[in-house]
C-alpha cells in the first residue's frame, strides 16, 4: 500500500486496515467474485487496445423493494474493503489460464491489476430513491468493468436487508404495552449461507434492530448479542421446572424462560411464575418469558394476566414465530402483550422480496480524449438510463426534504434563486422552490485509487438512518402505498437525455 | 489432526484437506457462527455439570419449499468442513469473555472444544422428504448444541437452492426447439452476499444447471463458467455493429452477441446477421444471440425467422430476463425459439420461497447412563417430533421408490416378509408390501470425531440427483400440486411416539 497523501487518507487507511482484520473480512480473497462476462469484455477491450478508455458507471436501482417508499443504502464498507483487496493471485491467474479463453498478455496485465479510479458514493445509512446513483465509479474500463458484480452483490444485499429491517422495526414502534419495542434479529439458521447471516445482521442493525442472536456478527461488528435457551434445553431436563431453575441459577440477572415446550398456559407460565417468585426471594426478578409458537395474541394476553396476578408485573414477554412487519402490526392491533420481538426468516431473507434489483450502467465514456455522456435505451421507458456524470442533490426546506434532484456533475445551483422542478416523464407536473438548502448525497470515497473517506462505525450509521428518516413525511415512510417522493432531473440533464434519445432513434 | 485409524478415514481426510484449500473455504474461521443461546445453554449445562450428557439431535424439515414434492439434500460438504475446523481461537475466547456472561472455567473448557461425536447423514444429492432426518448427530450436549446454527444455515441454504434449480432445469426440459435446453445460473449480483452466490452456484449445479457466470464458484468447485458481454460493451463502441465485430474478433469460436441494447429486431439481429455472415466467410459460425429484455416469446420467434432467412440456422438464441420455472414453461407453450436460458434472481434467491425451514431437534438424551428417547410436543400436531435414534429406509419395488420408512435405529426389517405401512396420522390408510428392496439413507460420515466418509465431487453428486429422480413417479416430481410421497413411521417408532405423548399429557 502506498503512503497516504493526506491526513484524511491516513485516517481512512487506518480505519480500513482495522476493518480488514475483522473475522468476517480477514484473509478472504474474492477477486474472482465476478461474472465471466466482465473478464471476456475486459479481454475484448484489451485486444482492441481500448482497455484504458476512461468510463463512468452508475450503480442505482429502479424500484423500491417490498413496496416500500425508499431504500436505506448499505454495503459501502464491504465495497471499500473489496476495492482495497482486489488483486489477482497466481492461483487466480492459473485458473483463468486453464479456461483457454484468454491470451497470455492479458493474463500478465491482470497480474498488475489494482483499482486506480474514483468512487463517489452515498454514505451507508442514507435514505435513497429509485434511479439515484448510489455509487459512481470513474476510471479505466479495464478496472471499472471487473468490479461490477461484487459491488452489486454487496450493495444490493445489505441495502435490501437494512430496508426490510427498518420496516419491521417501524411496525414494532406501535405497541400498546411497549412503544418502540426492541426487535432482535435472529435469522442465522434461515439465512442464505454465512455472509448473508453476518452481513445481514449488520444491515439489520443499521435498519434499527437492537441486537442479534448471531455471535459472529456480534464479534465482527460490535452488535449487541442476545439469546437465552431453546426447546432442547427444556427437553434435556427431567421436567420443565427443573430446566427453568437450572437456567435461573446460571443467569440469575438475565433470566428469560422459554414457555412453549410443553403447554404455554398450563405448564410454561405457571412454572415461570414459580421461578419468578424464587428469584424475587433472592432480590432478583424474572426478566421475561418467551413464547415461540401458537397464537401469540391470545397467549401473550393470558400470560400477562397470569404474571400480573402473580405480582410479576415487570416480567417482559418476548415473542417470536414467523413474525414480519404485518404480523407485528396485527398483534399490536389485537392488543397483544408483547414487550419485544424476535424476528428471523422474514428479516434475514427479506422473504417477500429477496433481492434488490440494483444495476450498474455505463453513463459516460472517453471519446477523443473527452468524457462523453451515453445512454442505454429500452422498449421499457423506465429502463432508459440517465446519461452523463451526475450528482444527487437533496433539497430541503425547514429541515424537511422537498425533492431530490439528479443533476450533471458540473451544474451549479443557487439556492437563493427560484428553482422549477418537474416530473421527468409527466413534465407538466411542476413546482418552484426558493430559499432551499442543498445536501449533496454523493461523497468522495476513493480518489485516483486512494481511499479518502473514513468508514464510520455502526452507531454513526444508525444515527444517519434516524436523522435521515426525520426529514421525510409519514406518507413517504408508511409501509403500504407510500407517497412517491419527488426525484427529478435537472433541466440540463433532462435536455441531454432527450437529445441523446433523439439522436439514437433519429 | 490425529492419524486416521483406517484406510477409509485416510482417504476421507485427504479429500477434506483438499476441500479446505479451495478459495471459498481457505483461511476462514467460523466457530462463532452460532446463536448466542447455544452458548448460554452450553454454559448452563456446564454449570450444572451435565455438559457431557450424551444426546441425539435430528436435522429435518417439515414442509417442502416452493410447493415442490421433495427436496434435494445439499450442504453436507460445508458441514463436514465446518466440523473439521470448529475450534475457539484466543480472539473468540476474548470476545466471549468481554460479554460478561460466562465464567472463566467455561471459557477454558471452550479452548479445548472439538467435535468428538458421530454424524450420520444422507449424501448430497439425495431426494428427501418432510420429517426425514437428513443429518443425525450424537455426542456430548456441549458439542452437539454449539453446531446447530451453522449446520442448519449450510444445509437449509444449499438444499433450498438445489431444489429450486431442479424445478427450473426441469421446466427447461420441455422445449419445442431444444429439449433439455441448458440453464445457466447467473444470479451473482442478486445473491444475498458472497457465500449465497458461491455456494448457491454450487447448489444450482447439483440441481442440474449446466454452468455458472460466477467465476469464483467456477474456480472453487470446478463448475463450467459461461459469459459473453453486457450492454456496456455495446455502448462503449461508436456503433452496435463495431461492438459486435470487436467481440467476434476476440472470441471468433464462441461468439454470442447481445442484441437488445438498442432495438432487437431493427438493429441487434440485423447486425448480428452481418457478423454471422462475416464469421462464415472465415469458416466459423455465429454461436448464438442473446435477448435480455422485452417479450422473449415474440422476439425469439421473429429473431429465429430472420436468422433462418439469412441462412444462420445453427445460431442459437439465449434468453434471460427475470426467468423462473413458470415463465420458462409459458415460453415453451408459446413456441418461443429459445435454445438456452440464463436464470438469475429467482434461482439464486429461490425468490418465491427464500428459506427452507430445516430444524434441529433433540430426540434422545442420556438418563442414568442410557440413551432415552424424548419428544417435543406442540399445539400444532405437525410440530410434534419423532422421538429416538432413528434411521430412514427407502423401500423400492422394481427400482421404483414405494415409500420411505422412518424406523428406530435398532429395528431389523426382513424384506422377504410382508410389511404393512400406514399413514402416521390417518392410520387407517394402509398398504402391505413384500419382496421389496431397502436403501438405507443415513450413512456414517463422522464416527467418534473421525471423518470416515470421502466427500464426493460435484459430478458424482449430480449423478446421484439424476439417478434418484428416476425412482419417483412423475406425479411426485411435478411442479404443481405434486403427489404426497409416503413417509411412514415403523410400528415400533409409532408406538414409542404414542407412549411418550400420552406420558407427557397424562
Amino acid at each position: 500500500m502506498k503512503e497516504p497523501s493526506s491526513l484524511a487518507a491516513r485516517k481512512a487507511t487506518e480505519r480500513i486496515l482495522e476493518i480488514s482484520r475483522l473475522p468476517v473480512y480477514r484473509n478472504r480473497h474474492t477477486t474472482l467474485l465476478t461474472d465471466l462476462y466482465q473478464l471476456t469484455m475486459m479481454y475484448g477491450h484489451f485486444c482492441a487496445g481500448r482497455h484504458q478508455q476512461r468510463v463512468v458507471f452508475d450503480m442505482f436501482y429502479r424500484s423500491n423493494p417490498c413496496n416500500n417508499g425508499f431504500v436505506i443504502a448499505a454495503g459501502l464498507e464491504q465495497v471499500v474493503w473489496y476495492l482495497q483487496h482486489v488483486r489477482f493471485s497466481e492461483e487466480d491467474l492459473e485458473y483463468l489460464r486453464s479456461l483457454h479463453l484468454f491470451g497470455d498478455d492479458f493474463i500478465e496485465a491482470l497480474r498488475h491489476f489494482h483499482f486506480t479510479g474514483d468512487l463517489y458514493a452515498v454514505p451507508e445509512g442514507t435514505i435513497v430513491f429509485p434511479n439515484e446513483p448510489l455509487l459512481r465509479f470513474e476510471g479505466p474500463i479495464f478496472e471499472v468493468q471487473l468490479i461490477e458484480s461484487a459491488v452489486l452483490t454487496f450493495v444490493n444485499h445489505q441495502s435490501l436487508i437494512a430496508t426490510k429491517a427498518q420496516r419491521i422495526v417501524d411496525a414494532a414502534k406501535v405497541n400498546p404495552v411497549a412503544p418502540n419495542a426492541p426487535v432482535i434479529e435472529m435469522g442465522l439458521r434461515r439465512a442464505q449461507n454465512l455472509d448473508a447471516a453476518v452481513f445481514g445482521s449488520r444491515a439489520a442493525y443499521i435498519g434499527g434492530c437492537t441486537s442479534t442472536s448471531n455471535v459472529l456478527a456480534g464479534q465482527s461488528f460490535d452488535i449487541p448479542v442476545a439469546g437465552t435457551q431453546g426447546h432442547s434445553w427444556i427437553q434435556s431436563f427431567p421436567s420443565e421446572l427443573e430446566a427453568f431453575r437450572a437456567y435461573a441459577r446460571t443467569f440469575p440477572d438475565a433470566t428469560v424462560l422459554l414457555v412453549d415446550t410443553y403447554d404455554v398456559l398450563n405448564s410454561g407460565v405457571p412454572n415461570a411464575i414459580i421461578v419468578g417468585h424464587e428469584l424475587r426471594k433472592e432480590g432478583r426478578s424474572l426478566k421475561a418469558i418467551r413464547i415461540d409458537s401458537g397464537d401469540l395474541a391470545y397467549l401473550s394476553k393470558r400470560a400477562r394476566q397470569m404474571l400480573d396476578a402473580a405480582g410479576l408485573t415487570d416480567c417482559g414477554i418476548v415473542a417470536s414465530s414467523d413474525l414480519d412487519e404485518w404480523t407485528i402490526r396485527e398483534l399490536a392491533l389485537q392488543g397483544a402483550q408483547i414487550t419485544s420481538y424476535g424476528v428471523g426468516t422474514s428479516l434475514i431473507t427479506s422473504n417477500n422480496c429477496p433481492a434488490l434489483g440494483g444495476v450498474y450502467k455505463l453513463v459516460a465514456h472517453e471519446m477523443n480524449g473527452k468524457l462523453e455522456p451515453c445512454i442505454k435505451v429500452s422498449e421499457n421507458p423506465s429502463k432508459v438510463t440517465n446519461p452523463g456524470k451526475k450528482k444527487v442533490l437533496r433539497l430541503l426546506k425547514d429541515g424537511m426534504a422537498v425533492a431530490d434532484l439528479i443533476a450533471l456533475d458540473d451544474e451549479e445551483l443557487n439556492p437563493e434563486q427560484p428553482l422549477t422542478l418537474f416530473h421527468p416523464i409527466h413534465t407538466y407536473k411542476r413546482k418552484t422552490i426558493v430559499h432551499y438548502e442543498i445536501e449533496e448525497l454523493l461523497q468522495p470515497i476513493v480518489i485516483q485509487g486512494e481511499l479518502v473517506y473514513t468508514l464510520p462505525r455502526l452507531p454513526e450509521i444508525r444515527k444517519r438512518v434516524e436523522d435521515g428518516l426525520c426529514r421525510f413525511s409519514s406518507e413517504t415512510l408508511r409501509h403500504l402505498n407510500p407517497h412517491e417522493y419527488h426525484v427529478d432531473l435537472s433541466q440540463p440533464l433532462w435536455d441531454l437525455k432527450q437529445r441523446l434519445l433523439h439522436e439514437l432513434r433519429g
